[in-house]
């Protein structure tokens, strides 16, 4: 961690691509223009499950400005991989109503449309296998009736640091349909909970959500002359996606030059779906093609997040200790043969508590739903909303005070997780104790009528890659950051913090360049709040080899000891003495003036962390519900969270206040229905409800800094932990309110006036 | 210098653009499309010299088409430079007829030719000053009336090493055309000729010659919505076009991205002579701007090479020892007033030899032409043209023989060279040595009637500039080099072998990527003989380094030590034991699978050579003069060149042969020839004549290898050397054959048919 702080850590500063935005100037993938551009659309499976007999394309061939329709037969693709991703269009079976069967590739988007709807695809229809409980048991019809290939890999690894639970598995009678299961055990379980002062169980359930992002999945991808296969688009990764495709259409990962341009939005749902499909339109054809998804593809035949059936069940001694777990966890995957969220949910459904016993269980299982993806914090929201909710039930069965209960079985660093791994440094007692303080929390008695404060707490273990970023110095004293991230959350504005401070020069001084693959430093898919922790900490490692060489060759210049000098607000100057000094400008001139004499300045940093950085955060909901309709309104909201350390605190806020409005939609409001033939009955915005700007409170936040050990300025990660507890808070707010407990999300006003009914008739 | 070989270096490896070029799907500057692109056409002064009264665009504008018609005052110019290239159109007076008056932006590119031609330019002519010699004197009417503000500075450090020659000036009255001064003075010079045995003057006279590139000065910019200015261009230097932009329009260099395309032939000449204009409309109207020269404005308004009066005296002893030189040499700058050739010839001028006392002026004489810009080493081939003619007649005088003669008297290293400094390691001795082993030398006696064969060296000092490369190895094991370079003469597959060499990869596995000036490592301009010995040296630092990452990870992987390893075409084994071992590939495969554990493979280099490592060679011309009309026909050439080590066999005798064809051009045919009013006369390749592939004889290459101990791999630049002292060798050719000493250059059929005249009547 650096040494030293030129106060630029921790203020807050201008967000560098806002004017961009606000004014509209920002390109992003959709803006790219290409002369000859070719627009495609898809023919989406009408079908959850069903042979494909024959695709019929000579009408569409004939629709005019149509130049290709194009099925899986025509796609170079030298690999098969069970991620349906690397399936671009279904060959054989389709395995859901949604899927990519054709690409009509035409002069317009509106030829490509009309293009689309005349291609006939008749299907000898299957059983969709669409319950993901009964797809789980023996004897269940399959949801995929082609084995896959051989997976391409490094999917799962993308999005937690975590992983394992590969203890021997129970002996258990299951279908085809369980893709992956993972297990954790340890003590006695029954015996712990039967000597427990209070036990308390429930069974959960959670919807399919939506990563809910603005800007539909685009894509363009054209070969240059010299065979180079270029893709412009809305990734989170760009050297994953050139990676990907190289193996997919047998490329070297040279020959091809992924750029990620600017994202309106991801939250881990943007990875790989409509690249192998321009790609390989691109590498048939020989022209520029874009596929921008229109919002209902995008809800048909993204990645959203999948639904969960969770079984838990806890106790504690009458002391408040907690006691044991024992947890059971579907995850259903829809066709996402690679990865799936019960990779990730074991040691997360333990939350940051300290447990004696334990047994989990996590399956994953396939049915006819689209493949799931990433969605912020996966699997956290609701192993939250589940674990927190019982904490509470917990607590009142013991009478207990729901935060000290919490503050007393919390983690601390060195405890032992569920993984078997020792807690790295945590800040959840921290945010438990600014919330304790706070005054909210003391008004929870005595509130009006259907008023209630809800509490719960949040974990995200973190992630870690490798990464590598450069920091050049211009001719004009001017500081470059060059990276191969894809910008998902403004991590831009923490590196360019990060090497002013480091480097010693004003905030204004610093221009972030994203790079494509071509010459980007490596730099992993931007996911599970790793960027600022990987790639923050190569910045702030190449800021500081800039520096260093900077004030060698000034040292030189001046003839004195290196270690005598400073850089301090763009001055390079004696230690200590303000006055005189040469500025950083001055010394970049003369670098490229004199003739040669020094090296150019361009620092490098390669990072592995090995360690993890876990963030945590511990909300407070206040709201109240209408006991008519069951309507839940959201009057205030406090979040205390650990940041490691705030490198640009107007950028943390805005993290921590987005994150817990998206949270809002998951807890309230949001659910991908299909129907029971598999189709998707929430295709666009207006069934798909997301919080609008006024179902959103005034959002509290509190900072709390336990700093990272191995992060730039002590910084973690601070994406994901946000959104976690926020479905648990207001359940539990809820439950103060009322006395109802939820046990589904979305709590919808139906279902929590299903609640009170129920509460109000027992 | 790597201790390492695999057999990479010294062979010939297949030209990586080579498939692109010869089937035609390169992608020039020319060829990139942009939407909404317009195109511009320049309205070139007609004058040599005249005030411009009155710009009428009224006409032009009615052009349908036509989107604008730009003066000076359009553009947002922040920085004034006396270097004509800072004022992209001229301010108030025209100083060359050629110059830029008026720029017109259209739709397309017939309605700029209309427009262009719409425009009405009112004149007041000024007397225009075209004799470099008259120029000088005191009274003569000055080449440009306006006083030039401050120069931008930087420039004339770009093409050579050398440079000095600022001895005290000789009281003498000058006019103030005279921009540019250098003398060197060291010796007793009246005194040494009057003492030595032979003394033999001449006054030679070089022409303008055009550097010939076959695509035309070509640049398109645009504006990215956010202000960021792109600028896609055929230049020698991405990043000095960059700051030089920066500079001119007053925008950070951050916010300027430049993308130095492939190089259709630059040969010195294409750096900041169209950028300047298409940013400033691009600026001006926030569209995609593109100007392509016509071959006629690339001749009448680009930046060839200038005429010279070269008055010189060298005199020996009669034991062949060279003594005392005396030199008065007169570079035209044309309108140049930022730099000129009498900055490096100084010391060009004395060639590889030792001279005991000498004393050489140089003069830059500002006239009413084209500004001059570099061309394949700088004023060398007229200073070689000159004193490699009277080393020739010197033996003559002396009855010697003349390569034993030159032999006799050529510097090793550590001889003083004339701007004081010693010589570094040097091969001009051993080229000599070659040659006098060559048959065709001893055959020179007893050729038929009519046919010579001449001699002649050239020396280049080398360059140097700082330099920066990155090495990347890529998930499927490829390795990418990234640079910033502008590939000029095809620098690309040094930089590949050198990192295959140092890696430890076969070179197919090499991929070289040319990035913008937005994420490349910086590169300096292409120009000098200097990007392989500074570039090069940064790449093969870069793949050491990568080498070192890539070694301490496989290590870690096997539990082996580092040093016990090494990488031998694509595998990583125990030293010395050629069965087993890992490849690249396995383990690149497994950095990106693992999750993580390692950094990224990126190495890095970065140079600042302050050594020079001069390049020489010396050529054999054998030809034949046609007595009845003068012309020479050439019939075969050697040419031994030192390039220190052969990086790529094939690539290094590509840069020999095509140095001695453009050698003969302006030995024999080319000349840039105006009027006395300054009108260009010779402005297509009808009128200017390069020579064709029937007029190059078979070029014999012998290469010598006295490595340069700071070059990779011992290597030099060698692109200037070859074409040199071609002019040099057929002037004592046609001497040898006929007796007629050739005075004037080029040595076309009327002029060799005079000196052949001349020689009958005497």
């Amino acid at each position: 961690m650096s040494q030293r702080a030129g106060g630029l850590v921790g203020a807050s500063h201008p967000r560098l691509d806002s004017i961009d935005k606000v004014t509209g100037t920002t390109c992003y993938a959709g803006d790219l223009k290409r002369p000859g551009l070719l627009y495609s659309r898809l023919v989406l499976s009408s079908e959850a499950h069903a042979r494909i007999e024959m695709i019929d394309v000579e009408d569409a061939l004939r629709v005019a400005g149509v130049v290709a329709v194009l099925t899986a037969a025509d796609l170079p693709i030298v690999a098969e991989g069970p991620f349906r991703h690397n399936q671009p269009l279904a060959r054989g079976e389709v395995v859901f109503a949604g899927q990519p069967v054709a690409m009509v590739v035409a002069e317009s988007e509106a030829s490509a449309e009309d293009g689309a709807e005349a291609v006939f695809v008749n299907y000898s229809p299957l059983r969709p296998v669409l319950d993901v409980e009964r797809a789980m048991a023996p004897g269940s019809p399959l949801a995929r009736l082609e084995q896959p290939g051989e997976a391409l890999g490094g999917v799962e690894a993308l999005h937690a640091g975590v992983g394992g639970g590969e203890g021997d598995a129970p002996e258990e009678d299951l279908s085809g349909n369980v893709l992956g299961q993972r297990f954790y055990r340890h003590g006695d379980v029954a015996g712990t909970l039967a000597r427990s002062a209070a036990v308390v169980a429930r069974r959960f359930r959670t919807s399919w959500v939506h990563q809910g992002y603005l800007e539909p999945q685009t894509a363009t991808a054209w070969v240059e002359p010299n065979g180079a296969l270029v893709v412009s688009t809305s990734t989170a990764g760009a050297f994953y996606t050139r990676d990907q495709l190289s193996k997919l259409f047998g490329l070297p990962a040279a020959k091809i030059r992924v750029k990620a341009e600017t994202l309106g939005g991801a939250f881990g749902g943007k990875l790989l779906i409509v690249e192998p499909l321009v790609a390989g339109a691109a590498l048939v054809l020989r022209r520029s093609v874009r596929l921008a998804f229109t919002r209902t593809e995008d809800f048909a035949a993204a990645s959203p997040a999948p639904a969960s059936v969770i079984e838990l069940q806890i106790g504690a001694l009458a002391t408040g200790e907690l006691t044991a777990l024992d947890a059971r966890i579907i995850f259903d995957r829809g066709t996402n043969a690679e990865w799936g969220y019960e990779e990730i949910v074991p040691t997360l459904i333990a939350g940051p508590y300290r447990w004696s016993a334990y047994s989990i269980r996590a399956y994953g299982v396939q049915t006819n739903r689209v493949g799931l993806g990433a969605y912020r914090a996966p699997s956290a929201p609701p192993a939250a909303f589940a674990l927190e909710s019982l904490i509470d039930e917990l607590a009142q069965a013991l009478g207990a005070d729901p935060l000290d209960l919490r503050l007393g079985n919390v983690i601390d660093e060195g405890d032992a997780g569920v993984d078997g791994n020792a807690w790295p440094r945590v800040g959840a007692r921290a945010c438990l104790q600014r919330l304790r303080a706070h005054p909210l929390w003391s008004k929870r008695h005595g509130l009006p009528e259907g008023e209630g404060i809800g509490l719960a707490v949040a974990t995200w273990p973190g992630a870690n890659d490798p990464a590598a970023a450069a920091c050049r110095l211009e001719s004009d004293g001017g500081l470059t950051v060059i990276t191969g991230v894809a910008d998902m959350t403004g991590t831009e504005n923490a590196f360019a913090v990060i090497a002013a401070e480091t480097f010693g020069v004003p905030f204004e001084q610093v221009t972030v360049s994203m790079a494509d693959t071509g010459s980007a430093p490596y730099a992993p898919v931007s996911a599970g709040s790793k960027i600022t922790y990987t790639v923050g900490r190569a910045v702030e490692q190449a800021a500081a080899d800039a520096r260093e060489q900077l004030i060698r060759i000034a040292a030189d210049e001046l003839e004195v000891a290196p270690d005598d000098l400073e850089i301090v607000d763009g001055v390079i100057r004696p230690v200590g003495v303000p006055a005189g000094g040469l500025t950083v400008a001055d010394i970049a001139r003369r670098l490229f003036d004199f003739g040669s004499r020094h090296e150019p300045v361009e620092g490098h940093g390669r990072t592995a962390q090995t360690s993890l950085a876990p963030s945590t955060a511990a909300h407070l909901a206040h709201i109240r519900v209408d006991p008519d309709t069951g309507s839940v309104d959201v009057l205030s909201w406090i979040v205390a969270q650990d940041v490691g350390r705030a490198l640009n605190l107007a950028m943390v806020e805005g993290q921590m206040r987005g994150g817990v409005a998206q949270g809002l939609g998951w807890a309230l409001s949001e659910e991908l229905i299909h129907d029971a033939t598999g189709q998707l009955l929430t295709g666009s915005f207006l069934d798909y409800t997301i919080p609008s700007a006024d179902a959103v409170p005034h959002i509290e936040t509190l900072i709390v800094e336990v700093p990272a050990p191995d992060g730039p300025f002590g910084a973690k990660g601070m994406g994901e932990a946000s959104v976690i507890a926020v479905p648990g808070a207001i359940a539990n707010a809820i439950a103060a309110a009322t006395g109802a407990r939820m046990d589904e999300l979305p709590m919808t006003a139906p279902r929590v006036w299903k609640a009170l009914s129920c509460r109000r008739s027992t």
